[in-house]
């Protein structure tokens, strides 16, 4: 990465933050300035406008946050498994760039008069659900999860509990919410799974 | 009420909607003269600063639309059916005040820097949950509820799947997010219900 590149990715990675704690209006070219140190002239040199800078920070934020949630399920056999480690990273680590939910936040500032960072949201949001009707999906294949499962029905409440709970969560300053919202998610999950071997080793020998 | 105190209320109830679609900080005062057709003088006879009117005016968004979730439970009998149609009613009507939910969009615009406003959508999700544990706790006493039920945890679930969903809903301009939490919320519920006598009589037929 050239010099030039490093600075672009450092603007970026700073912004993030300011955007997504203050939201699209409050923030000024300004606040960016004085978080990253550069005069004007550097900062307009890799970004046209704030238009420009916001779009570019929205990205970011929400490939750093969003696309992880479904990432690096590593070794994790199973889809129920995997499906519930999804929703414990989220409730354990429910904000990687400060200020809360990138995707909420986006939604809320975003939906009149933004057209491209709404967009960015509502692509990010189809990305996720896809990810996770995939791994739904996966596991109906692989006989861990019942057939007649409505994989984007499931997807759409883990999505909706986990991101309703975020806004719970810091309004209150309580982890109370999120942890609630990690029980139900668990027990819609185990109520999508087939009966695994042991509990029908069990029934058999009633 | 006076021609003054009329004066005041409608400047309220134009600028709750104008807050409640664009956010604290994209709001000025000039918007709300727009929309009132009043001068600035007959605006800041009423309103001291802009804060102020925000106040206000969230303090009437939030009145309409979180506290109208609960109430007006009319004529239906049980508690899990007043649950029900509570979750129905939001999912039918999720933005009384045009714009989406007043306390999501305060949790996000007023988390930071704005701990007025803060604490009004705080203080407001306490009592819409607060409400809920109500409408639970006299399930369990009448015999409609399992004893055993977390009253706390069913109500942040509903209002967490509920919030989710209608930011999802107004990203996606579809009804989808708002039904599938619905049939969630549906299920969670039948979860809690004690069986009713029709199948107590069917049990004893066995």
């Amino acid at each position: 990465m050239s010099k030039g590149e490093q600075t672009r990715q450092r603007i970026i990675e700073e912004a993030a933050t300011i955007f997504n704690q203050r939201g699209y209006e409050a923030t000024s070219m300004q606040d960016v300035m004085d978080a990253t140190g550069l005069e004007k002239g550097g900062l307009y040199r890799h970004f046209a406008s704030k238009e420009e800078l916001a779009a570019e920070a929205l990205r970011y934020a929400l490939d750093r946050s969003v696309r992880r949630r479904t990432q690096d399920l590593g070794d994790l056999a199973g889809a129920i498994e995997r499906l519930k480690f999804c929703v414990k990273r989220f409730v354990e680590t429910p904000s990687i760039v400060p200020g809360g939910c990138p995707l909420m936040n986006a939604a809320t500032y975003a939906n009149e008069g933004r057209p491209v960072l709404r967009e960015l949201a509502r692509k990010s949001l189809t990305e996720w659900r896809d990810r996770l009707c995939e791994l739904i999906l996966e596991g109906v294949h692989s006989g861990k999860i019942r057939q007649e499962t409505d994989a984007r029905r499931i997807a759409n409440v883990m999505i909706a509990t986990l991101e309703g709970a975020i806004m719970m969560s810091r309004l209150e300053r309580s982890k109370e919410p999120l942890r609630d919202a990690q029980l139900a998610l668990d027990a819609v999950l185990d109520g999508i799974a087939l009966e695994e071997a042991p509990l029908r080793e069990a029934s058999l020998s009633v």
